[in-house]
């Protein structure tokens, strides 16, 4: 399965930062194939020499590996650079030449992964390019990554689905959501489906709530440019959360193929109320915080939202009546990223006001961690019942690294597995979620900001719960 | 609910160890009731302060409680010695007119408790002389606090009920088993009925066994003349185990009452197995460590069994077709009581063959911790599952010290609150269910000594669960 992998955005933050570290510690523990090729492609007058001391650089600071010198010197004969503008149509044959020498230099049989980790505005020339006489992506079956946004609404997604599809066929596509190869994530179906004690209680009869957070303290950082468009609805809503709502509410698969997976998990998305314009203003809270307007290349009366929480349902006979509530913010206390499943309390009866409801949380981030808070009769000669958390912890312990995502999410490109990664309908249901929602926000204009820096977020979030006689949870284990 | 409180018994390693330690604390934490008076019996030719002087050393040793000054002194204004020699019938006359005195000065309304902490040889004959015309037992229906074991046979038993019963009736007899006043045994229904998330998987359905054991490391000391009589059988299956196992396997009671509660527990004692005797040469081992001959006052010839593992199964409808497997012994490699609830591996058939079953593992000694093994993904690049245990111990951090049994037992008898307490019937079905071993036992001489010190017992309780393809679960946390 040698692969030569072909990044678009080869000078770039995500590549810097993330794919190549991924691809370099793939290969420290074995994972590469026998033989591949890494082409950065970007438009600096860059030769091989220079860009692998640039990412000589950037490994050692983002690598969760340390940098051996051994390692490091088998690893950066695979390791080239080649200056592209991807706008030039007639560049592509002369690179599809350099490519194929490369190819051939590393036994790949023509095999090539194209990822494009650029901004969206280059992923329709860039597909047009990878599909023409010159590189015929059609006939040689690429495998093509696509990093996210996948479109800015169903509309722009549809497009640039159709001219992914046609260059490269649905079964080469692998739309990067890379939530999905965090460990806790792809722990979800382990969970639910590797033990026979949760799955007879994962339903309406047992689960009174369910919330899914995910929310950091820093802001936007230097990312105002993405960021303005993009919002905390697109950016965070629209796969990451819908993804992680879909692992947890889908009903069993019928195998684990990545077919079988993906099948249960669009049927969760299908199934998501269908907000009214009415609902969306009682049952969607957006908020921005107060410094964002401040943020450099932010507009000053920029609408854009930091902070989005809304209440939803999963229309089954599962989930029937089980309130979702999601949220996800920036400039909030902390950096979370979870799942808490509250169960109804008291179902048994006998004790009666004295306990407290049962609660699985699964952490996502920054710890990674499964606690699930039990009542137990509290030490002592009287009776009371007491709430405890049994707990596991799998990076608690200082030197416990687990692996990036990227890592996982790599390696099965090249594996070509999709299971990880999100199906076209997947992408289809999630922006009709979305869109309804964002349709409803363009009638009116917010009340921005409307919560501090360090905040929980907008009042109105609190409040969307109360109505529900609920609050947002945050059963703390120490971080 | 002042009382006078009565221990036969007064100078024995009970009393020192346990009861007054437990009476204590009781007082220094505030759950005694506003007066009292602790009346310790026994033949010793002891005065008030000679034995005030034997128990202030016992505390110091004994108590989880650090002796304070103060409270020694408030307590010791509480504690009395009084010689009598329990056969001496004519001694009852004049004693009771020294509780009269007692019960006026601490205003317990002639409230008593008589606690019996003697050897079962003397029970008769001091029951007969608390029903008798100076103490006139069944008139001020004082309570009576009686320890194990409870006859040494069903037909024992019944004798000895019978003669408690006439002279105090059933609701004022208190039978003690002192596990059941650990914090672990008191917990197991707060575990099982507090939680949503158990009851729905705790049957035949979704669990494959249940192991119950408790051993130790250390021998017999020097209870030889109480244990040749008693063997494991008496001293731990009767009453401990076959208790532990009713909590475990019981229904739902309609109430929280000690009538409900108990009501269910010997439904279950009621439904064991009824062994034929070839199925107990089959299902029952029983063993001798190998330096028990060797111990003082052991007979050189002894059968008496230091070890007992059985298989049986509780015939009803929620447990129908789950073995039981229960083991006691001494001289093994450690201390430890604990019960493990296996469930089921592999019934969402998602994951065949790459999981380890659930296991629920409730310890109730030394550690008070209750863990729950569970799958996960192990972290990591490829896909592997492990088994990880989701923790929560109640008593590991140092200075976390739960209250002895023996205090929440006498807390009990002075609220006469007789949840923990064994009912009649609950002893009744215990012995025949032991009785029908026994029977059986005698019938043919053991091939004693069978382990040695310090292993797991002999290799025939291996080979009972060997022959249902399984082992006996050493789950090991750090103890």
């Amino acid at each position: 399965m040698n692969n030569t992998i072909v990044i678009f955005g080869g000078t770039g933050d995500l590549t810097h930062r993330k794919l190549i570290p991924a691809l370099y510690n793939l290969f420290n523990e074995g994972f590469m194939p026998k033989d591949f090729a890494i082409v950065a492609v970007g438009r600096r007058p860059y030769n091989d020499d220079i860009y692998q001391k640039e990412v000589f650089d950037s490994l050692n600071e983002f690598s969760r590996n340390k940098v051996e010198t051994n390692t490091w010197n088998q690893f950066k004969e695979k390791l080239y650079y080649k200056e592209l503008d991807f706008t030039q149509d007639e560049d592509y044959c002369p690179f599809n030449e350099y490519l194929n020498r490369i190819d051939k230099k590393h036994n790949t049989d023509g095999k090539r992964i194209y990822y494009l980790a650029v901004a969206p505005d280059f992923f329709s020339v860039i597909v047009k390019n990878l599909k023409s006489d010159c590189m015929k992506a059609i006939e040689h079956k690429p495998k093509l990554v696509i990093e996210k946004p996948f479109g800015k609404d169903l509309a722009s997604a549809k497009a640039l689905n159709k001219e992914i599809v046609s260059a490269f066929g649905e079964e080469n596509i692998f739309r990067i959501d890379h939530y999905l190869g965090k460990e806790m994530l792809q722990n979800i179906l382990v969970i639910r489906f590797g033990n026979v004690i949760f799955e007879p209680v994962w339903n309406n009869k047992y689960i009174k709530q369910i919330q899914i957070s995910s929310y950091e303290d820093i802001g936007i950082g230097t990312r105002a440019n993405f960021y303005e468009h993009s919002g905390a609805i697109r950016d965070m809503a629209q796969s990451h959360l819908l993804q992680i709502l879909s692992l947890i509410a889908m009903d069993k698969p019928k195998s684990l193929s990545p077919e079988d997976i993906r099948n249960e998990k669009v049927k969760v998305l299908k199934a998501l109320h269908k907000y009214t314009t009415k609902e969306i203003k009682e049952k969607v809270v957006r908020g921005q915080y107060e410094s964002y307007r401040k943020e450099v290349n932010v507009a000053p009366e920029s609408t854009t939202e930091t902070y989005l929480a809304f209440k939803t349902f999963v229309n089954n006979e599962r989930w029937k009546g089980v309130p979702f509530y999601i949220r996800t913010g920036k400039k909030l206390p902390k950096k979370s990223t979870e799942v808490v499943i509250e169960f109804k309390d008291g179902i048994n009866g006998l004790y009666k006001g004295q306990t407290s409801s049962n609660c699985l949380v699964i952490k996502v981030q920054p710890r990674e961690r499964i606690f699930f808070q039990v009542n137990t009769k509290r030490p002592g000669t009287d009776f009371h019942i007491n709430p405890v958390k049994m707990d596991f912890c799998q990076n608690c312990e200082i030197g416990n690294v687990s692996p990036e995502a990227y890592e996982r999410l790599l390696y099965d490109v090249i594996r070509k597995d999709a299971t990880l990664f999100a199906r076209w309908d997947e992408v289809e249901y999630s922006w009709k979620f979305i869109d309804r929602i964002v349709d409803a926000w363009n009638l009116e204009v917010p009340k921005f900001p409307n919560y501090q820096d360090g905040s929980w977020g907008p009042k109105a979030a609190d409040e969307l719960l109360a109505k529900d006689n609920l609050s947002w949870i945050n059963l703390e284990m120490e971080d």
